[in-house]
């Protein structure tokens, strides 16, 4: 029963049953899963790199491109979720307590409209 | 009411709410925000870079160390969820996707205990 | 005497001797030398991330940012030469040989104006 | 002539020929040159994920591999040394000026034998 399983407590199960039934654990070192997320995103990157800024959400709103996109992102999420559970991270937890922190960390009425990090 | 939403729609929102209140949604254009995700990404490896890879996973264990890479994860999704949001992915659909479309593209009894892309 | 010796070769040796120096090589198997390679390139793309696409060239050009963007990149070189230092792999000639592959590849008259992997 | 051409000045002027007989420097702004050189990088990690890290210099020993490492790190140089005739740097210069900063930040005598960043 899987009834009240969190979304990504339910992909973290689907990644290590997918490892598991091929005995790829043994390769998921952490080290290793980053590099393999690298790789991920580096395709993500190459969608991208040539398409002009203010050309981006238009060109990837075409079906076949949008699927091809969401398939490298889909990547690089199924990669963290595997980083995630080696471990032992509760992935959505710590995003969650993340987002609180930036909250105080930069309070809307002092940063608005402004990049933090902007050189 | 979010009764029902689902942890990565969840994650959407709040991800949206923050930008939103702070006006940043003016720099989340993809290419931006995949610059955004290396970034993080590359703060993710510069932890792991000089840990032996046989002692990363106890290295990570003890509890400040797991936090801080919980928190470099963190980064990594929301700015993925972030990403997915600006380009109208389903990105927990895509993940699924993407996993049943492996099932069948490595066949477990064919590939089992080698990795598919080691040279 | 190093009168003759080419620039890449330098700075391989300068690279080497810091750390020789520091009883560092221990540290640089080829994976952990690409997730620090990974950190720096996470370093230089958290620079630009938030600038616009149409200012980037005219924020750099301003003295201190171009020196700030020059010692990431600088720093993603000198990860690179340790790399190929490690593996024994000749960076200079191997950029050569591959920019003379892609004269071929990618034929002026048949690319021209076209990005080659635009979607 | 150029005769007294430096390595790194000889790859940029190669890299910019190259692009201007094809008409490709419009494509190369800051951040897309980044994109381009994340998507190289990931290349190179793709090459390194699986193997363990004990074996990843005997596995590039191998001629065809150590040639395939060699190509995706040409291409991760080729990107770096666009960006900086790009934007203007000097990257042998920023190279020698960060090892030279490097050599007063660390030293020798006080980080022997340990990583900086080790967590």
């Amino acid at each position: 029963m899987t009834t009240d399983e969190r979304e990504i407590a339910e992909l973290t199960r689907l990644v290590r049953e997918f490892a598991t039934e091929r005995d790829w654990q043994q390769f998921h070192d952490p080290k290793s899963v980053i590099l393999a997320l690298v790789g991920e995103v580096g395709e993500l990157a190459e969608l991208f790199q040539w398409v002009r800024a203010d050309d981006a959400i238009a060109t990837f709103a075409v079906p076949e491109r949008k699927a091809r996109a969401g398939e490298e992102m889909a990547d690089v999420l199924i990669y963290l979720v595997c980083l995630a559970d080696v471990l032992g991270v509760d992935l959505g937890a710590a995003a969650r307590a993340k987002l609180a922190a930036s909250h105080v960390r930069f309070a809307a009425d002092e940063v608005r409209g402004r990049a933090p990090d902007k050189p």
